[in-house]
């Protein structure tokens, strides 16, 4: 496959219902792996490799550098494909250059989840520690959030979500208004990417830090999520599915909302529930 | 928190209802960074971090160990929790060391997903032809497997998750005989986890390879869900939803049969459809 990889896939697969099988062709969510490199003059290095679904991937990039503390959308002089010669045709759409202004900077954290490990051992609020000295606890405004608010969030998410995600083959990542409005949605085989897009989305646009809009994600709300969001300003975190004790902890560390479980005319709130005004 | 911690934690919470909010205690799931270190003599080294629901560590340790074909369970001379001094009380239950027989091998591939990054680019098929080089397609047996037996599983493995898990905070992945009787499950906030402890369990009791096993999972397959079923030896995978297009790929390339969207009377079968029989 030279072309520019979609999001979708074609295949034919075998549907079996009861006892009955038929041949049909079906549409899946693309996975590829990207390399996110970056680039200072002739230097250049490796800052990640993931596994994502192809689309907005320069977004993606930028928004990688940031959660991660890397490089902001200031620092960024462009972002591009390989264009290196070097680099296979088939594998040139999986590989983003993002141009640095300044330096490389050291990339010490590079390990499977980019947690810090120390001599003394790691554990949750170690990480929440480590999270201390690159991001501040977010200080929004007065939001206005009702409950009615955030019980219209699910059903817009999901009618921006393309036809495919509505098959559950793609995690979704909404940025609403504080009045309820979406504001853009992206989609992705992995939950951190497609938070990961939106952010960089914003970044790129220089809107970050997001302080007065809520996130909602399709599916539950991990560590990595809360730290994304963190990283981004987002005081309002809304999930579809749970949430993590460490997700929790994090909520609460950073003064941030974290509600769960949003479906229908009801959800659980787990952080920061001041911010949420019955009507 | 000195204490061990258990895979649930328990947290106050406000649950909104209609337009009625009401304070109640509620269970997460517990999300703590495990480190994975390897232990040769006198030397050692971090072959990981992840983020992880604590319970079945060291099965956790050495799935992941043998999926990523750093060690196999014949490799491991012990593994335990560590017990160095320092190592802060509340992180010892965090670090789990696998004292090798051999020597500390090369750990060229630790980056981010553990892909293999080369000159000439990484793209899917790149990867797949990576992993070529250390798993041999599935040679299984024939299985004698129906869709009936296929329809049963869902429940079983639903009934076999704790309570917790029912709540949708945790990923389970199920290993099943060929008539369809769930042998044993492992659960965890993060789907690889989950399989990672599974196939830890059965390297443990020197029962690899999984040649006449069924494995299910309780939501999507990737290609990482894939690839440590591969490695596994495992040749029949069943998703509760949806696999992506990589992981199709990757078991037709590996002679691997792939079911999805595993529910009530009905699947798709998207790769090796001739290992099930209809009655």
């Amino acid at each position: 496959m030279t072309d520019r990889p979609g999001p979708t896939t074609r295949a034919r697969i075998r549907e079996i219902s009861g006892s009955v099988a038929r041949e049909r062709r079906d549409d899946l969510a693309t996975e590829e792996p990207l390399e996110i490199r970056l680039r200072s003059g002739h230097e250049r290095r490796t800052a990640a490799i993931t596994m994502r679904t192809p689309g907005h991937d320069f977004e993606l990039a930028a928004g990688f550098l940031h959660a991660e503390g890397i490089a902001g959308p200031g620092d960024v002089a462009g972002i591009g494909y390989c264009t290196d010669e070097d680099v296979l045709p088939e594998a040139r759409y999986n590989v983003v250059t993002v141009h640095l202004k300044g330096p490389i900077p050291d990339l010490p954290a590079l390990d499977r989840h980019f947690l810090t490990s120390s001599a003394c051992g790691i554990c949750g609020s170690a990480s929440l520690d480590a999270l201390r000295h690159r991001c501040s606890p977010v200080t929004p405004p007065e939001l206005g959030l009702t409950q009615e608010i955030l019980y219209g969030m699910p059903d817009r998410l999901r009618a921006a979500q393309g036809v495919f995600g509505k098959t559950g083959g793609l995690h979704a990542a909404g940025l609403f208004t504080a009045g309820g409005d979406l504001v853009a949605v992206r989609e992705d085989v992995g939950r951190h990417n497609a938070l990961d897009k939106l952010v960089g989305w914003a970044g790129l646009r220089g809107d970050l830090p997001l302080a007065d809009r809520v996130l909602m994600v399709s599916g539950r709300a991990s560590y990595e999520i809360m730290q994304k969001a963190l990283a981004a300003g987002i005081a309002v975190v809304c999930a579809v599915s749970a949430p993590s004790s460490l997700a929790v902890d994090l909520a609460r560390e950073f003064g941030m909302t974290l509600v769960g479980f949003l479906r229908g005319e009801r959800c659980n709130v787990y952080a920061g529930p001041e911010r949420i005004k019955l009507t």
